[in-house]
């Protein structure tokens, strides 16, 4: 047994996995149990009947994230089915946890019915102040966020899509700044089209990337393409690939500006990197082995190399995201989480490299940089008051500061 | 504003609600992540996928409990909808916590049509241990409760209908003894037939007694009854009331052994407790205001009168019950809670008071006592291993001394 598998074995266990409930107030005597229980209880249900709104102040609701998965595209592990996601759904909520001070809870669902998903997440929404969708298969997560968007009041966001979308365009910014390249001149090429790589297409197009080609197993993808095509992929088509181009990712890769790989192959070698134009940058996130090894990257000429690796220099976490999203969605009580907000997201990520630190092998700040979710929570939420989304208004500067006060001095971890 | 009410809105408000989620493990460093999430996590994913039953092993599942409602009778405020329901479903969570160490979450659900309640219910069950239903109104409750039982293999528990008769009959148990009648020999009158009445009811018919009448708002319940019946008061009928008597309360109260309101009225007076037996024993459970005061009771020559209040002697507090209840479940991995594990909680908690200490107004243990949840937990653990139900073999000795050491030493709470 790998010392990593031991580890991990054991730390599970002895805990009894990761997650735990506690009490934020005592039950010590009978004068604690009639005000946390019967009667004292009936006066804040009372309230809250009475005004909606008031479950935000009374109740766990206004600081409680649901994490959703039905196990279906779990990490690198595929399809593992509801109880064995629970261990990577409890340390999601852990991550919300020690990363932003939210509340989250894992929620598996044993089903595989895109309808089914809906109708819980809906049922469940008087409980939460939020859902983040986790690990779900595509195409099916597309229509399972779009629908669920649509129809609850609460802030709904598939990680695997947005998470990831948002850290690569916020390291992708700072790249181009040291390649001393514009957004809107740039050719981007992605590998792979499935949650990740559709959402990232999406918001790079959003920034202002106006020339991207998005490839999968078989290759470019473009009108019409007589196989693996689905309905996602041909929205895909139409939005991409301006010329309509045919061919490998090889062909595709010729004369691009960027790579974004989220696939799960070794995909790319040097003799594509060099058939790039100069200056290549590149974001080879699948994992654990990367579409091409940052070293061979270099080698080839690229001038940034990203992956999604700890051990290595640029790493695209999606813990950057996520815990700061939500932490500020849910301090104005957002109703949902919008392009705004995400743009807001993904600039106060690139923001937090000043000019003078920026450098090849820093393009994306650290996971455990303390600065990160208190700056993507204030972003988020002054572009969810600015767009009519909010339902309290706060004061940016001193939740900034209390932020940055409640996160531990060396690593954002709250109490 | 009333000083409960002023206190308990208060504390509700500083602390956004009573229950928080907190991280069992650290998470200050990559090494940290590596093992809590990716990659390490891959490792207890794994062997959960391919041996199902470590999910109780390696996650938060086996200590986990689904306070289940959807708000449509909460408390004594009745069905003020699944937003206001949260402060009473965090309140009974941190009972779970604080009473037997049970992680347990609230799970407040926007619908009253029992069908969606038990679909989603079975769709979680991935994620939780067990699940207990909470102030879900009658007659749905007893469908849903009925049809979870079936179709999960995790413990499905109503404690508005078992906890409520479980406590109920060990102070019967109790006060039988100061009377110096036989169960077998007693005439039982309850009074309200929604969850808890009908509940009581079943429980005591299984422990012997022979000869209870039902009776609700339209007076004893009998089979044909013209007014307010339906198939679960028929169901009444058939079991209940050999004599097939008709009439009032007043009525059905005439030489009775045993009376036991879980009403909402001031339903006896004086005179109706003269009519009764010799040492009448009256449990009025009605909330805020019993059914009779138990001056009032005395004065007409109760033996034993217990209420729903902690301000009187002989509360029937479900809290002796649940946590003990599924502690014990849980600790064996039962696959339900079965009719022998709910009498074997009915005679842990009433035998805690010993011959010595037994009088008329200590025939339940104190909320507080902190050996209940372990004598609980021990006995339906036993009876849990011995009915085939469990899923994991204890040594109960064990367990219950450890759970003792676990209480704190004047309290219950469990850290």
């Amino acid at each position: 047994m790998s010392n990593l598998r031991y580890e991990a074995l054991k730390m599970h266990k002895e805990n009894q996995g990761k997650l735990g409930v506690y009490s934020k107030v005592p039950v010590r005597d009978a004068n604690d149990l009639s005000l946390a229980y019967s009667p004292g209880v009936a006066e804040p249900c009372l309230d809250i009947h009475e005004d909606e709104s008031k479950v935000y102040d009374y109740t766990m609701k206004g600081n409680l994230v649901a994490v959703v998965s039905n196990g279906t595209a779990v990490l690198g592990l595929g399809n593992i089915g509801p109880k064995a996601a629970m261990p990577v759904m409890e340390g999601k909520a852990l991550l919300f946890k020690s990363f932003a001070g939210v509340d989250a809870f894992p929620i598996c669902l044993n089903t595989t019915d895109p309808d089914k998903i809906v109708e819980v997440v809906k049922l469940l929404e008087p409980t939460f102040g939020g859902v983040n969708l986790e690990d779900i298969a595509a195409p099916q997560c597309f229509e399972i966020e779009d629908r669920l968007r649509k129809e609850c009041d609460i802030p709904i966001f598939h990680d695997d899509q947005h998470g990831t979308a948002i850290v690569t365009a916020a390291g992708l910014i700072n790249a181009l700044k040291l390649a001393n390249k514009k957004i809107e001149d740039i050719r981007v090429v992605a590998n792979g089209a499935g949650a990740a790589g559709v959402a990232i297409v999406k918001l790079l197009l959003r920034m202002g990337v106006k020339d991207v080609i998005l490839c999968d197993t078989k290759g470019i993808i473009y009108k019409g393409r007589p196989v693996g095509m689905n309905k996602f992929k041909e929205e895909m088509a139409n939005i991409t690939n301006n010329e309509q181009k045919q061919g490998t990712l090889a062909d595709a890769l010729v004369g691009a500006d960027v790579f974004v790989g989220v696939s799960a192959a070794v995909a790319v070698n040097k003799e594509m990197v060099r058939s790039m134009k100069q200056n290549p940058i590149i974001f080879a996130m699948a994992n654990p082995v990367p579409e091409i090894m940052p070293i061979e990257a270099k080698e080839a000429g690229a001038l940034v190399v990203g992956t999604g690796r700890s051990d290595f220099p640029n790493q695209v976490n999606n813990v950057l995201a996520f815990p700061g999203i939500f932490r500020g969605a849910l301090n104005v009580h957002a109703k949902e989480i919008n392009e705004e907000m995400k743009l807001a997201a993904v600039y106060a990520i690139a923001g937090l490299i000043s000019t003078e630190d920026l450098h090849a092998d820093y393009v994306i700040p650290d996971p455990f940089d303390r600065r990160v979710a208190a700056h993507v929570a204030s972003a988020v939420a002054t572009a969810a008051m600015e767009t009519g989304v909010s339902q309290k208004t706060v004061n940016v500067e001193e939740m900034k500061e209390h932020l940055l006060a409640s996160a531990g001095e060396k690593q954002p971890v709250f109490g």
